[in-house]
């Protein structure tokens, strides 16, 4: 039932990561401007800018880093250790350090590697402590036996501006919709130009609908802090919210996962596990824990707005996770396809789903007069739209919705809705509020 | 727990079976009213007629259906299919048709049959469409060679009347407990037969108690347009009915299924799992669906009166169901009086139900000085009514019900029946409401 | 996360249960207060003595009764069975019968045996029912040949009182948590010496505590008639009681169970499933049922006090239940350190369980800045303690308490406290009552 993807989309989607891959991303910065501009060739991006030094909620917009270079080099001035080479390389807003030679015993007090994984390299920030490091791999360090090295980083770190992007879809009724990806890692694929490149694609179909009965607002906002300034500056807005999603991760290998809201049982959590379980393919609902991404902001105690999360590896439990081997090698592009298709599942249910109120409620209504139903009684096999039209009238007592019968029914989600349109269509249900 | 079966039942219900089976039954006509009149020689029936025309509901209660004879005869005049050797063969409210010689391929568009089941003859219905047809094996219909086949149905469609009965018993309250099963299928057994003889029996032995607390209603309906009919010309009488049950399918060789009212946690269904449960004997209880039998109608979003239905074989799923398989020898004895047993079982747990408050409830009333609880202590197995008074006396605060110290103990409801009873005889409980 | 036991604890727990064992108790006389006696050794103890006739809820107060001697002697005046090697050998509340000669097969329907256990003697009582009696070993009984016997018990049962103990620890809250063994019983170990060794230290080490939140009662008293007599004369002070429980056959090889309170969903039922879950031994959770212990009494309709039962071997369940097996080799030592940690590890639940309200529920708040959330992101797996502070977070919004974090987080209940303590210290969260 997950809608048809696009011819050439799965090449779209791959072209987008590898445009976005090099670019070096962090919360702030002229890394996520060019991610966002080149998002902004997908969809019309609505970009923010939002000055350093800006309280937001319990935090502070921090100062803006950029990066010219940075490395580490021998006595033979090579370079050992190169951001040129991996972005990866530089702990994330790292302070300038002025070329200068230092003892290995002091330069290795601010590297960082894997033991685990002797060829990956590890991704680290130190956002809100003043401080600077390399990652490097294993292998790397342990080939570093000089007794002094010559250390740069040519950054600024200094008042400038957090960067964001907004993009707003109207739809028949002013309630929305959010979809959110994070924009703030380097050159990691998975987490997260598989939800950057996803979200934008959803964005666009969604766009070239004729109809649509919500309001959708995607957000590309740097990890936490983006959220957090978003929510600061849209405190009156968050009532118009009845739900959403973050997307992260969406290119690997695994089945999806779904982690639900907070609540656990909000209309995106039965409508996420309902399109997931008509898909057919194994999937995973999992309860809300309050570490990931950003849902975390948006189930708040303060907020508490209903936002799951859809992902394929989740946050912290695979071996690739914020390393250099969340590559373009890790991400493929059925999985990103399956994954666009599967949120845009997901947004049916929420654009189908209704409560109805039966206009013959006494008894069944008879359908066979109306044409709508089969002329010969006695066999055993009725179709799935003849139960799912059974289905909707019996619970069409203004207070359950088709999710429900969907649920109840077993009979997925879309065949339901047909059923209700159907039945809508002949004056027997009418929509409830 | 089930109450022993009077002596002589299993061979009074086969009896009842054998002489309604040759009936041609539909959901009008005569062969209901004959149905009827062998039933009312079990227990008095009031017989409706309600005529042609005659709005219920969404519905209209259709012309009424009789037939003669019907047959499809070869060149030779041989009956090559004979209604006087199955009504089977004759769909059900087939329009008359004049004896005339039509080509085979005209004659094959309205034959109907079972490829994967040669011999047996399939049951169809065509109640609302005006058409006509014939339902063959498929190997009289492979026999069906030759070039043109006269054919004739001499059946009459005309305005009459809907008839059904119905059989009331007063109880010590007005509510009401509804026992339903249908009188429209012709020459089958199990479906519906067995139901019509339980509840026949049932029905009977309910009538011999001193004291009944519920009232009992008791229906002998055409399937659909029948709850219908009586739903609409009864609806002031909805509120008085506490819940209640269709019986279907009850002969077969199955164990026991109990499909829930829509809500599923009524008192009909806790009771319906309690007595089954307590059975011994292996049984199901599935969730409500809006298919199967007239629990469709009772339990309708305008009405949601709580009425569960007791099978074995269940709707359109086991090979026999609607074929001529479905014959005197699908239904067994044994099977019957077991359901018999156990529907009674089910309404003994309403008749005994009660909300109880203790009058004693501050720590437990001393019951060894009133001579109802063992003198020597220490033992390790007290039995199970000294267990089931300790219970009934523990939920005796005016919320809890018998049926929740039954499912609570897992004593049966029988023995905690008995227990409330000892107690409130020594004034220890009293009952609420 | 049990709390570690003083050194000699499981000395000093059996040496107490040895000094208990020869002491012939019954729910009245001396033998409770010797045992009160030695109890107040280790805790100071209020000695309630309340006449007998005194009429307690639905009872009355019996008679007190009192042993010096019984014994059966055959013809050379040997004592075959002698109270002086086992007081089990005299039913308990045995009328007093004067020397006298009597036929075997009239002494014989006095005897008690356990025919599955021919080494065993039996532990009969006959509190409310006047009568006399011997428990034997089935060995003893078949040893019985001669034609006559020589019966002797001399007893008194008079009027006088019912004797109990009562220790209370005031906390800063007048709401108290009750805490009750059983002192009825004669030589019998585990049932329930064991439970009054551990209720007595673990009073202990709460005594020692500098501070208590909540307020703490400790009853040592008769079963059934001794919960009733305190209920009786305390029921002005049950509505301050937030919960306990009644501690039962602790020292046998079983692992714990805990049994529910009535309700099943009280504090008591999730911190003590929550403590015993933490300790990483196997542990059972059942349901209330209205047998057992004096939870009986407390989870009476009238009261309903949330009071469960910490036990080992079930009531009624295992073989030496009630018999001369329960010796002192029946329980072990460190059976009773882990009883007693886990009593005092779920009564820290309820010490630091609270309901906290977020000061900065709008997005999370930026522990970094106040120094107590790591500085480097990025890696995979933050420490537990990190992971309970963002739980605590995300629960604090006025509904929610540390327990449902616990559970929820499954990271235990003490880290989950631990964090609360530190987010409360930062001005973070505050606490609702």
């Amino acid at each position: 039932m997950t809608p048809a993807a696009p011819e050439g989309l799965e090449r779209e989607m791959l072209a987008l990561i590898e445009s976005l891959y090099p670019i070096c991303r962090s919360i702030t910065g002229d890394g996520v401007r060019e991610t966002l501009r080149l998002v902004g060739q997908k969809l019309p991006l609505e970009q923010h800018e939002v000055p350093s030094g800006t309280p937001v909620l319990d935090w502070t917009v921090p100062d803006e880093w950029n990066v010219r270079d940075a490395w580490i080099k021998n006595r033979a001035g090579e370079r050992v250790v190169d951001f040129r080479r991996s972005n990866l390389h530089l702990v994330s807003y790292s302070e300038p350090v002025s070329p200068r030679w230092m003892p290995r015993a002091e330069l290795v007090a601010h590297l960082h590697s894997l033991p685990e994984h002797p060829d990956w390299i590890p991704y680290r920030t130190s956002y809100y402590k003043r401080s600077w490091g390399f990652c490097v791999s294993e292998k790397q360090l342990e080939s570093l036996t000089e007794a002094e090295y010559e250390v740069c980083i040519d950054s600024t770190l200094a008042p400038g501006h957090l960067t964001y992007g907004e993009h707003f879809l109207p739809g028949e009724r002013p309630e929305e919709i959010l979809i959110s990806a994070h924009v703030c890692h380097p050159s990691l694929c998975d987490d997260n130009l598989s939800g950057i490149a996803v979200s934008s694609f959803v964005a666009r179909a969604l766009a070239a609908r004729a109809r649509r009965r919500w309001s959708y607002r995607f957000l590309f906002i740097p990890g936490t802090i983006g959220s957090l300034t978003w929510l600061a500056r849209n405190r009156e807005g968050v009532p118009r919210i009845r739900g959403g999603l973050t997307l992260v991760c969406l290119g690997d290998e695994r089945g999806l996962t779904y982690k639900r809201s907070f609540g656990g049982g909000a209309e995106i959590d039965r409508a996420a596990q309902l399109a997931l379980a008509t898909s057919g393919r194994p999937f995973e609902a999992i309860d809300f824990f309050p570490y990931g991404y950003d849902e975390r902001q948006f189930n708040s105690p303060g907020f508490r707005i209903p936002v799951g999360s859809l992902m394929r590896g989740r946050h912290g439990r695979f071996a690739e996770y914020h390393t250099s081997a969340d590559d373009l090698g890790f991400v493929r592009g059925p999985q990103l396809v399956d994954a666009y298709a599967s949120v845009l599942a997901i947004l049916d249910v929420l654009e189908g789903n209704a409560r109805f109120r039966s206009l013959s409620p006494y008894g069944e209504p008879q359908l066979g007069r109306r044409g709508i139903y089969r002329a010969m009684g006695g066999e055993s096999d009725p179709e799935a739209l003849q139960l799912a039209m059974l289905w909707v009238l019996s619970l069409a007592d203004g207070e359950h919705t088709l999710v429900d019968a969907a649920e109840r029914s077993g009979l997925g989600f879309a065949v339901v809705r047909s059923a209700a349109t159907l039945l809508e269509r002949h004056d027997l249900i009418q929509e409830c509020d």
